[in-house]
């Protein structure tokens, strides 16, 4: 592999320098036909077909704030990192080109202990399962120590000029459509936190199927790439913070405002309307389309949901919740920080 | 700018929500031709010429590792985080198109006192400073609370396909070259180490000299770019973490050894051979070269010096430091982490 990998750090003392080979090894089986310098250079070199734009993002997680180091299996939160940025490129019907990781890490979760292999390890494991299940490998990175863990990925991925699904295109009379099930995973997490402390592994199949939507979220890559052949929608965003939030995301780029439906929201099994509409962490598609557009009921397998409309922008609130036939403010009750 | 520019981020509260508003202001002011959405969407978008390649490369940095709050202006952690990502495009001989910076900070370090700006924002100040100086305007990233200082940088560079510098190309034979000066920026953290608290405004002019290899470390965009497109150089590395342990990595990469002549080391005013050696965060360039190449001895106004050269792959020390006529194996010294 001389030669033909970015760097995934220089900094390497014997612990880090182990874990560098065992990414490299893991990393370089599925580089990808796009990386065409992977794990091991100052750069990582990543090629466009031509007529291509490039899509970045990034997305920091922070132990105790993002995952927490005693409710979370490391697999679930490699898994959950690379979701995180796979779910934004899906917001622009971008396919994914490659993925890095930069990992701030306490040494002893960098340590095996006999034949447990390190917490790390499993992080990769999970980040790497779903890097293959996209066909996303991992390119490069950066490996520190750290008293707290972080985790920062970067997706790069590639869409056709002019073409990207924007949070800004939408209009008043389009309609308003999300794919799959909403507040799922802040249902799970409510789960999450009344059991913490318990192995994933010892959950029954019934609370695992709870707990699913929060610990293994599904990107919609699919969904976006076929909203954006079609020419379908006319703006997305994906779900990061809860619906509230990110369709307040939507009109604000947009400069409209919206309606949604309560009665026709898809709420996940074992979760409520309140969590459906601030719960966030649901890594769904939230996209408008113009209203003469013929929208599949499901989208590769994943079922599409008319919610709502996108209105014209007026003054007071920039959302209306219409429940039970009555009309009132929706704010943007999301995650946030800082507050 | 609604709907021109990608997420940095969409957790806001109150005090995020403001310093993101500020970032995008400033950010905006100096987007660049190849960044056609930046911040505020859930990717940015980002432009190649035709027949380019994309680097790129990220650099972790945390608190009490990289930086120390109660030592480093914050200017200067702003301007170093830029110039670490900056120098790895540079050591490819990319230019740069885009920066991205994931920030996770405690929550007073965003808050204003007064006629005082807060932390956060001065930082913002160094890092903007360095990206306009180099043309790479920051167009996304995430913000996150967290209970330590972190910052991520990841930086996008473009290179004619194929034409990028390898840490892989050297070759026996070839001549071994720097730019610029070695152990400055070792020798000014010392002096910052042993003046820890005081800030940096007043050093008196002869600190600051010492100080500045450290806190205003300069990537060498322009020596790489010349490097690429005069086809002077068969591998280049920036010197992130010690001549001795990069020249290593050097050598590995291209499976060969390599003989550094310590009287010919450009040691900065103020540092040791032992600094200049293994100290690390100089960020010059180090590259080979063939030996018919007539290397200039500047190039874009920044010293270059022949410091040795590359030889067949060897058992036994990999690395032979030429001293007073004498031969020394020459071991990697430089900063190692998890170790």
């Amino acid at each position: 592999m001389r030669g033909r990998q970015s760097e995934l750090t220089s900094h390497g003392g014997p612990g880090e320098l182990a874990l560098l080979d065992r990414i490299r090894r893991l990393a370089t089986r599925n580089r990808g036909r796009a990386v065409s310098l992977g794990i091991g250079d100052d750069c990582a070199l990543v090629r466009l077909k031509p007529g291509e734009d490039l899509a970045v993002t990034t997305d920091l997680s922070i132990a105790g704030r993002h995952f927490h180091l005693k409710w979370h299996p490391p697999e679930a939160i490699g898994h959950r990192t690379l979701a995180r940025g796979l779910s934004d490129i899906a917001a622009m019907g971008a396919r994914p080109l490659a993925a890095f990781l930069s990992l701030g890490l306490p040494r002893e979760l960098t340590i095996a202990h006999g034949r447990h292999p390190a917490w790390v390890d499993a992080l990769c494991d999970g980040f790497l399962a779903l890097a293959a299940k996209h066909r996303t490998p991992l390119a490069g990175g950066d490996l520190a120590q750290s008293p707290i863990a972080v985790a920062d990925i970067v997706l790069v991925g590639a869409v056709p000029r002019g073409k990207a699904l924007l949070r800004s295109g939408a209009r008043p009379g389009d309609l308003l459509y999300v794919t799959g099930a909403l507040g799922g995973a802040a249902a799970g997490l409510k789960k999450l936190a009344k059991t913490a402390g318990r192995a994933s592994g010892k959950f029954n199949p019934a609370a695992q199927a709870i707990l699913a939507p929060h610990l293994w979220p599904q990107p919609r890559i699919a969904q976006g790439l076929w909203l954006r052949k079609h020419i379908a929608a006319t703006a997305a965003i994906d779900i990061s913070d809860g619906l509230s939030t990110d369709l307040d995301h939507l009109c604000g780029e947009s400069g409209v405002s919206a309606e949604l439906d309560a009665d026709l929201l898809p709420i996940h099994p074992g979760a409520t309307l309140e969590l459906a509409l601030h719960g966030g962490e649901d890594y769904e598609l939230l996209f408008t389309a113009a209203p003469g557009i013929d929208m599949p009921r499901r989208i590769a397998g994943v079922r599409v949901t008319r919610i709502g409309r996108i209105t014209k922008p007026r003054s007071g609130p920039r959302m209306i919740l219409l429940a039970r036939s009555r009309r009132q403010p929706l704010g943007r009750c999301g995650w946030e920080h800082f507050s």
